[in-house]
């Protein structure tokens, strides 16, 4: 059987289920069988399509399409800023936040997630930001030496993530925007 | 069958097994089969001392002795986060960042557990920040408004949790330090 079998949309609507299932409860307790009852397919064909379970999730991780922040370009940083929270409402956030608490355990040990996870969250953050972080340089609202630089995107991932872990709620955009004008700007000196 | 069937000293291998398997394999693939092995003890004995798997864990969390940073008193912040940072070695804190890792998920849905660590982790940390930051105020290092002050705990964890997620790395002395003269202390104004 080929993989043609499913039509972009059905295939779609699967990866969408995976990534519900993994929000809910986790990679460890993401099962075939629970795939395929929440999809109402059978395990043959999620077999026949995806060979295993993190080639699956790996595949439904690559799907979604992630954001790119790099064309944003207000003319200062603190815009630019303010303008990319804009664009991810608190819905999103949630999910993108379930995702990475579902993951962290897995990813740690299966290389394949680690960077399918990367790929859709990670890599696009870093190279968006320093898209950012580059003009605000070259507008002189940085300096160019200024050590905070390279801890950018640890200071917004580590805001969005510990927010769980210390405060017991998901992260939104007033908490996000409260810690880019008290924590972020400051330290890079804008 | 009593608690008391137990020795101390037994008590606390136990507790140390489970924490090492929770941060080998996290919480969901953890089970009493494997605490058993691991310990060389019968199932019936660890169910006739904890009832069940959730209440195991969160014993052997509590067990573990939280650090206190409340005493360190060197005279500036600097130092003050700089001898924090001495007080625990790499090795310790990769043992933490894989007990986050192995929970993150598993707390989000056992209220009993994110106490559990809380108590352990979070709370500790916490009381010990507030201490040294109250001093820095005091001393006249901070301004007591500054805005950053109610987040300096998220940027430290945030650090913590990220430097995984984003370097593959586990966080470590050397990081941490750049990380507090870099962001923590430019964000206080210090």
């Amino acid at each position: 059987m080929s993989r043609s079998r499913l039509t972009a949309e059905r295939e779609a609507e699967l990866y969408e289920a995976v990534l519900d299932l993994l929000r809910e409860v986790g990679y460890d307790a993401l099962t075939m069988d629970a795939v395929a009852a929440r999809t109402r397919s059978s395990k043959a064909t999620l077999y026949r399509q995806w060979r295993s379970k993190p080639e699956l999730v790996a595949r439904a991780l690559r799907h979604d399409k992630p954001v790119d922040v790099g064309d944003i370009d207000t003319g200062t940083l603190r815009g630019d800023f303010h303008a990319m929270l804009l664009r991810t409402d608190n819905c999103q956030m949630e999910r993108d936040s379930a995702l990475m608490r579902g993951l962290a355990q897995a990813i740690h040990t299966n290389p394949d997630l680690h960077q399918a996870l990367r790929e859709l969250l990670i890599e696009p953050e870093k190279t968006g930001m320093n898209t950012l972080l580059r003009r605000a340089v070259e507008r002189g609202e940085i300096s160019a030496d200024n050590p905070a630089l390279k801890f950018v995107l640890h200071m917004v991932v580590g805001a969005f993530v510990s927010r769980q872990l210390i405060d017991d709620r998901d992260p939104d955009r007033d908490f996000l925007t409260q810690y880019l004008d008290a924590v972020v700007l400051p330290a890079l000196g804008v």
